[in-house]
């Protein structure tokens, strides 16, 4: 019999009124929620972006790590005074919040005695139970409490620290996806797309997004499941339905 | 006495599991934020972003409706079978759902008759005494539902029928916001910043965000609120701290 690898699903918590406002544009969770996929074949199912406020991320950090596997938090751990995350955190899971001995070494190693200043000893105050999350472009770590793994907001640094939360997750089913982009419109389609959708019922997600290229309407069909072999089986009955239709495929 | 507007908040509610995957960058969370706070004084308090799935987007509808004064969706109102976004609403707030009169006829006007199929159709079936929100660029409407307004999720589209949300919005005060770039770190400054945020307390939301820039580490200082008047005054208090500190303006 094949091995079956369970469900697993996270949720992102992106804490920031910068991304609340629109002022910055958000790029953490398109990062995050592919890297996790590919890498640990962990599903994103719900993301929150919520602003730098205790009583809403206190809220929101007990509410998602019921529901899901892991949750993902980005920001908010930082020198300055909104830089919150750490210390709600650790009010959400009544833990003590102080200095963390191994990420105070390592802030202290890294500025020097002389230039270890309040702001940048704040980044060593977290839940001092937390396991770290090593930073290898700007020294200050990340952490996990429980099942919450914290990350800062600035894309950059964020991504240099993302492998290093892998030794902290329990891997599930990669999901693959297959694209097939066509020089039609989606109304044209809907009805097969639906009754493929039937046909396969929840061992495949079919997704239908029109897009705009060379001064042309088109839609991307999107097959997604965790089994490869399904997803060759629904694009060769798509195939079907496009020569059937006569239908152009752009080719990318 | 001068009036004083009040504080009008919403969420905004992404369904897709592209979204979600990371197979699209979402630009829709800045576009809509931007816009309500620019245009009617309206604040983006939360934003949830859920897979196409009834009955997720049904427990988000009724938790966001209750919590905030609007609830912006967008996506999943299309004319494909992974477009549940209207008939989960219809269910969340127990409303018939089936063609809405107008909505049919503005969509086989634009057809015509002959090409105006099934998949077509769907885009006329909403809860039925929904108001509709009209589309210049490609006719099928949105339409509100309640304190809900649900929006299409491509961005050009929904770009092209925001200004017709207005009408059935209640305005509120307009969020102002002042941003001094400076060459320096953020841990060089969090306690000055700590300290001019507890003299302005509520009134105003002082953040500090880091950049990269002609080869040099920067941090934004971005002060918000309601009040223009305060905003200068944290402003002034602010320059004296960086000319205290001989700190290195980025002018743009």
């Amino acid at each position: 019999m094949k091995k079956k690898k369970k469900k697993v699903n996270a949720a992102i918590l992106i804490i920031g009124n910068e991304i609340l406002s629109g002022r910055t544009q958000d790029k953490n969770v398109a990062f995050i929620s592919k890297w996790l996929n590919l890498n640990c074949g962990i599903t994103t199912s719900e993301v929150r972006i919520i602003p730098d406020v205790e009583k809403t991320i206190i809220k929101s950090i007990k509410t998602l790590s019921k529901k899901f596997n892991y949750v993902f938090t980005t920001g908010g751990i930082g020198p300055t005074h909104d830089d919150i995350t750490a210390k709600s955190i650790s009010k959400a899971f009544k833990m003590k919040y102080g200095f963390h001995k191994e990420a105070y070494k390592i802030l202290e190693n890294y500025y020097g005695k002389e230039k270890f200043n309040d702001g940048r000893k704040k980044m060593a105050k977290m839940p001092i139970k937390s396991k770290l999350i090593y930073n290898p472009s700007s020294a200050a770590p990340g952490f996990i409490t429980k099942n919450v793994l914290s990350l800062p907001g600035v894309p950059s640094i964020l991504n240099s620290m993302i492998e290093n939360c892998k030794k902290y997750l329990v891997k599930g089913s990669k999901v693959h996806s297959k694209t097939v982009n066509l020089f039609t419109v989606e109304s044209h389609i809907s009805k097969n797309l639906e009754i493929l959708q039937k046909n396969y019922k929840k061992e495949v997600d079919i997704g239908s997004y029109p897009f705009f290229r060379l001064g042309k309407i088109g839609v991307s069909i999107v097959s997604r499941s965790t089994s490869k072999k399904i997803l060759e089986n629904v694009n060769r009955d798509l195939i079907k339905i496009i020569k059937n239709k006569k239908i152009e495929i752009l080719k990318v």
